[in-house]
C-alpha cells in the first residue's frame, strides 16, 4: 500500500474559518475526506503544525520512513523558512508544494518561496483541488 | 460540448527535441494525444506560436468565442510580456498557467511571471502532466 | 495636405470591450472618427497591431514617408520594448506618446516607459482625449 | 462662469529667463495671456510660489472654493513632495499635471512624480502648450 | 467583564534582566501588576513564548474566545514572521503592537514590521508604558 | 504649570474634512478641546503649518523655551524632511511622534520616517487618541 | 561547402540610414557583400527581421539544418528577449553575438544581454568589422 | 566692489547652540565677522532661512543682481531639495557648497547632495573655515 | 570544572545522513565523542533542536547558568532568526558560531548571518573540525 | 613599421597552467608567437603584470609613445579598477579589450567592466583567438 | 619647521597632459611650486604613485614620522580602495582629501569615496586651488 | 617537512601599532613566533605586502612550489580584489582565510569577501588565535 504524507503549515488549522473570501470554506478535515475517497488505496499521513520546528521534525521522521511522496502546503513558512528548505532537500523525498490561493497575485513578499526551490513542483491558485492534483502527480495518475 | 484552448509559447514547437534533460522527450503532439484520450468529450483548440503578438491575437479571438478556459504555457514570455498579461486580463477567461520545469529552481529571471499575476493559478515542475492537471482544474475534475 | 500617423499597440483592437472601467467604452474606430471630424484637413494613417515587430516595421515605413508626426499609444510595449524605442529614435519623426489611463497610478512596472524616453512628449490619463490633444500638439494647434 | 486654477511651483517665476534651451522663452505672464485669450469665458486663478507650504495652503483654499479644476506644474516638487500629494488627494478636485520639458528624458530622479500618482493625468514634454491642452481637457474641449 | 490578551514574544521572559540600558528594568510580572492595578475591572490573559508557533496557536485560540483585543509585543518576530502576520489577520481581533524601545532608531532590519501591517496601530519607544497606553486604546480610555 | 507643545504638519488644517474614511471626522480644534479637558493643569501650545520651514522655526523657538515635551504629527514631512529631523535632534526636547492612521498599512513611501529616528517614540494608527496617549507619556501619566 | 547563418534583429533593415554617427553608413547589403567576398567558399544564409518570433522561428529552422554556426546581431532584443535566449540554447549551434556599437558605453539597459549568456562569445564596438571577425572565429580562421 | 552672497539653510540659525560636538561653537554672526575682517574689500550679502522656498526665492533675486558668487551651506536641503538644485542651475552663478561637518562620515542619507551636482565645488568637514576657503576660491585668492 | 555548551540548530539531527557530499559523514554523536576525548576536563552541555523557540529558551537558560561559552551552529536559523540574535546578545556569553560547510560558497541567502553579528567570531568551511577549533578558542587553547 | 601593444593583467602569467577547462592550454608566449607570425610586419610590445599600478604606468608610457593601438586583457581588473579606466581614457589610444572566456556566462561580478566603458570595443569568449581578432581590428584588417 | 605631505594617486603623473578640459593644464610640478611659494616656511613631502600598495606604504611611513598633516588626492582609488581607507585610519594623521574636478557631477561610481569617510574633510571641484586650500586648513590659516 | 605559507595583506605590517582596540597589540613577528613554537616541525613561509599585485605574484609562486596550504589574511583586499580571488582559485592550494576582528560586526562593505568564496574556510573574530587555528585545520590537527 502506497503512503503519501500531507503536511500543512501555520494557520491552516483555521482553514475554512479564516478569511473564506481568500481561502474558501473547506476545512483540513474536508480535504482529508476528499483525498481518502479519491484515492482509497493510499495510506495518508496527515499532519498540521503552526511550529516551523515541528514541520522540520516531521520531514526528518519521513526521511527514515517508507513514505513515497509529500504534499506540502507550507503557508507562510514558504516565504521565510530556510530550515524547511534544508529539511526538504535533506529528506530526499519528492515534494509537491501547494498553495490554495494564487501567491503571484498577492503581496510581493509572498512571491518568493524558499521551499519551492527544492520541491519537484508547485501548484498555486487552484483552491483545495491543489491537494488532489498534487497527489495525482506523485502517484503518476495525472 | 465543452471547449478548452491549449496555448503554447515560444520554442515549444521544439519540445521533445530541445534539451530533453530539462523538458523531457514528449512533443506537443504527444501532449495533444494525451489530452484528447483523457478527456474525449472536450473539444480542444491547440495553438502554438513563437510570436508574442500571435498569442495576443489568439487571446483576443478566444475572448469572443465560447471557450471555457485556457491552459497556457507562455514559456519565456511569462517573464517578459506585459502585452500577454494585458491580453489575459482583457479576455475575461479562466487561465491556468503551466510550466513543464520548475521555474523556481532555475535562473532568477525565470522566478517572476507577469502572466501568472492575472491567471487563476499556476502548475510548475510537474512535467507534461501539468497540461492534464490544468485541464482537470478547469473542468472541475480534480 | 498634412499627414499624421496614429499607431496603436497590443490589445487596443479590443478597446471599448476590454475592461471599460479602466479604458472607457470608445473603440479605435470611434477615435478615428473623432480625429477625422476634428481635423478634416489632415490625412490620417491609422494602424494597430499586437505584434511588436509589426510596429517596428511601421516606424521603418513611416521614416521614409512624408508623414509629419506620430500619435503613438504603445500600450504594454512602452514598458518592455527597446526595439520600439530604437525604432522611434531611428525614424526621426516627432512622436507624442498617449496612454488612455494614468500609468502613474497603476502597477509599478507601468511607471517606466522606454518609448517615452525618445518621444517628444507624453499625455497620460486623459482618456481618449489624449489622441486629440496629441494631434493638436503635433499640428501646432494647442 | 467656470473657474480654473493654474498653479506653478518652484523656479517657474524665472520661466523664460532660466535655461531657455530646456524651458523655452515664454514667461508665466505670456502663458496667462495665451490662456485668457484662448478661453475668454473662463475665470483663471493664477498662482506661483517657490514654497511647498504655500502651494499646500493654496490647495487647501481651492478645496473650499467653486474651482472646477487645476492645471498644476509642480516642477521640482513633483519628485519630492508627499505633502503636495496629500494636498491634491485631500482637495478632491481634478488636477492635470503639466511639465514643460519631457521628464522621461532627463535625470533619473525626475522620472518619478509623487503628485502624478494622485492627479487625473499628466502632459509632459509639449512645451507651454501643455497648459492649453490641460485646460482643454478639464473643460471637456479636447 | 472585558477580556484583554497581553502577548509577548521571544526573549521577553528575560525582560528586566537582558540589556536594561535598552529595555529598562521592569519584568513582565511588573507590567502585569501595573495593568491589573490600572484596570481592575479587566480580565487579562497574559502569555509569553519564545516559540513563533506557540504564538500562532495562541492567536488561533483567541479567535474562538470572547477576548476583546490584544496587546502584542512580537519582539523579534515582528521583523521575520509572516506566520504571525497571517495569524493576526485571520483572528479578526483588534491588535495594538507594542515595542519597548524605539525600533526606528535601531538596526535597519528592525524598521520593518510584518505584524504592524495588519495591526490596528503601533506604540514604539515609550518604554513599558506602551502596554498601558495600548490597553487604554483598546478600551477606549485614551 | 507644565507646558506641552502640540505641533501639526501639512494638510492637518483640513483634518475632519479631508478623506474622513482614513483620518476620521474630528478637527484639530476638537483635539485641542479634548487635550485641554483631559489635562486641565497643562498649558498647551498648539501650532499647525503647511510650511516645513515654519515647523523648523517652531522647534527653534521651543528649544529656547521652558516647554517640557512635544507631541508632533509631522504628516507627510515625516517621510521627506531631513530638516525637521535635524530640528528635533537640535532642540533637545522629548518628542513623541503621532500618526492618526497606521502608516505601516499604507503606501511603501510612508513606512519610513526621518523624524521617528530622532524622536523618543511613535504612536501610529490609534486615531486622534494618539494625541492623548502621547501627552500621557510625556507627563508620565500612562 | 560550409554554411554560416547571419541573423540581424530589429531596426537593422535601416542600417546605414538610421543614426550613422552611432552605426556607420554601411547597409546590411554592404555587409553581405563583404562577407561573400572575404569568404568565397562559404554559403551564407542572411536573414533580418524586426519580429522576435520570426527570429525564434529562424533558430528553430537552423537547428534542423546543416548550418555550422551563427553570426547574430540581436540588436534591441539582446536586452529584452528570454525567448531568443531559449532559442539559442535550444538550437545547439555555436553563436557569436555581434554589436556594431560598444554597448558598454551606452545606456545602462544595454549593458545586459540575455542572448550573450548562451552564446559562445561576443564582439562589440568594432563596427561592421564585427561580422567579419565573428565569421573568422566560427570558421577557425582568426 | 565685489559682492559675495553667503546663504545658510535650515537649523543654521542655531549654529553654536545646537550639538556643538558636531558643529562647533561659532555662530553665524561669528562667521560673518570673520569673513568681513578677512575680506574687507568685499560686500557680503548674508541670508539664512529654514524655508526651502525662501532660499529658492533668494537664488532668484541673486540671479538678477551683480553678485559674483555664492557660498552656500544648504544643510539638510542638500539631501532632499530638487527645487534648490534647479534654482542653482537656473541662477547661472558660481556656487561653492560648504558643510561644516564631514557629510561622508555621517548617516548614509547625508552622502548624496542634489545641490552639489550643480555647484562648482564642495568643501566639507573643515569646520567654519569652509566659509573662508570657499570665499577665497570664488575670489581667486586660494 | 569548566562548562561549555554546544548548541546545534535545525536539521543537524540528521548530520551524517543528510547530503554527505556537503556535510560529511560524521554524526552529532561522533562530534560529541571527539570533543569529550579532546577536552576531558570540560563539562559539555550538548543540545540540538529544530525549533527556533527551543534554541531561544536554551540561551535563556544558559544566561542564568555558570556556562563559560557557547559553540553554536545555528544552521538555517543564522540567516533568518532575529530572535536568536537577540537571545545571544541578551545572554551575555561568548559565542563562537560554527558552520560545517563554507557558507560564502553557497546560495546568496546563506551569505548573511544575523547571529554572527552578535557572536565573538565565526568558523566556517572547516568541516566538523570547526567544533574543536571553536572550543579551543573559548578555552584559550588555540 | 606599425606598433601594437599587447597588455595582460593579473594571473595571466599562469595562462595555460591555471584552470585550462576555462582558459585553454595556450600560454602567453604561445599567443605572442601566433601574433608575430600572423602579423610579421608589426612591432609588438608585450607586457604582463599582476600589479594594477604597473598597468597604469604602462598606459602612461604608451601615451607618450608612437604606439597605434592596444590589445588589452585586463582580467580581474576589468571589474574593479577605476584607475585603469582613467588610464585608458587618459592615454588617448584605441584599445580593444579581450577576454578569453565569455564573461557574460560567469559570475555576476564579471558582467560589468569599467575598462570596457572607455575602450573602442570588446571581444569576449572567443578564446585566445580574441588577441588575433583584436589586432586585426586595430590594423583595419578584419 | 612644519611638515606637510602631499600625496597623489593614479594617473596624476599625467596631470596637465591628460584631458585638460576636465583637469586643467597645470602639472604636479606646477602645484608643488605654488605650494612652496605660498607656504615658504613649510617642508613639503611630495609623493605620487599609480600603485595602491605604494600609497599604503607611504601612509605607513608617514605614521611613524613627524608629519603634521596630509593633503591627499587619491584619484580613482577613492572609489575602490578599502586598503587606503584602512591606511588613513591607521596612520592617525589629519588628512584632507582633494579632487580637482567636482566628483558629484561625474559618473555615479565617482560619488562614493571610501577614503573621504575617514578623512577630516574633502575639497572637490575647485581645481588645483584645492591643494592650497587644503594646506591652509591643515595649517589653521584659512 | 611540511610547508605552510602565511600571507598577510595591506596594513598588517602595522599590526600591534594600528588601532589596538580593534586588532590587539600583537605584531606579525609575535604571530610568527607563536606559530613556530606551536608547530616546530613545520616550515613556514611568511609574507606580507601592501600591494595587491605582490600578493597575486606570491600565489603564483606558491602554485609551483611544494607548499601544502595557505593561511591568508587578505585584510581590505578581501572586499575588493577579484584578482586575488582568481589567484587563489588558480593556485589549486587549500586556503584558510583569517580575519582578526569579526568582519560581520563592522561596516557593511566588510561583510562580503571575494576571497572567501574560493577558500576552504574562514575564521573571523577570534583574534590572532585565528592564525593558529587555521594552521591546525590545514595540518589536520584540530
Amino acid at each position: 500500500m502506497k503512503k503519501i504524507a500531507v503536511l500543512n503549515g501555520p494557520n491552516l488549522n483555521r482553514l475554512g474559518k479564516r478569511e473564506p473570501e481568500i481561502y474558501g470554506s473547506k476545512t483540513l478535515d474536508d480535504i482529508a475526506d476528499e483525498l481518502r475517497s479519491a484515492f482509497p488505496d493510499v495510506s495518508f499521513d496527515f499532519f498540521q503544525s503552526n511550529h516551523e520546528g515541528a514541520l522540520v521534525d516531521k520531514f526528518s521522521e519521513l526521511a527514515d520512513s517508507d513514505c513515497q511522496g509529500v504534499v506540502f502546503n507550507p503557508a507562510a513558512y514558504s516565504h521565510t523558512s530556510v530550515a524547511l528548505r534544508d529539511a526538504i532537500s535533506g529528506a530526499g523525498l519528492p515534494v509537491v508544494e501547494v498553495h490554495i490561493s494564487n501567491i503571484h497575485t498577492r503581496e510581493v513578499f509572498r512571491h518568493h518561496s524558499f521551499t519551492a526551490e527544492v520541491s519537484r513542483g508547485v501548484i498555486t491558485g487552484l483552491g483545495t483541488d491543489g491537494y488532489l492534483l498534487a497527489t495525482r502527480s506523485l502517484l503518476g495518475k495525472a
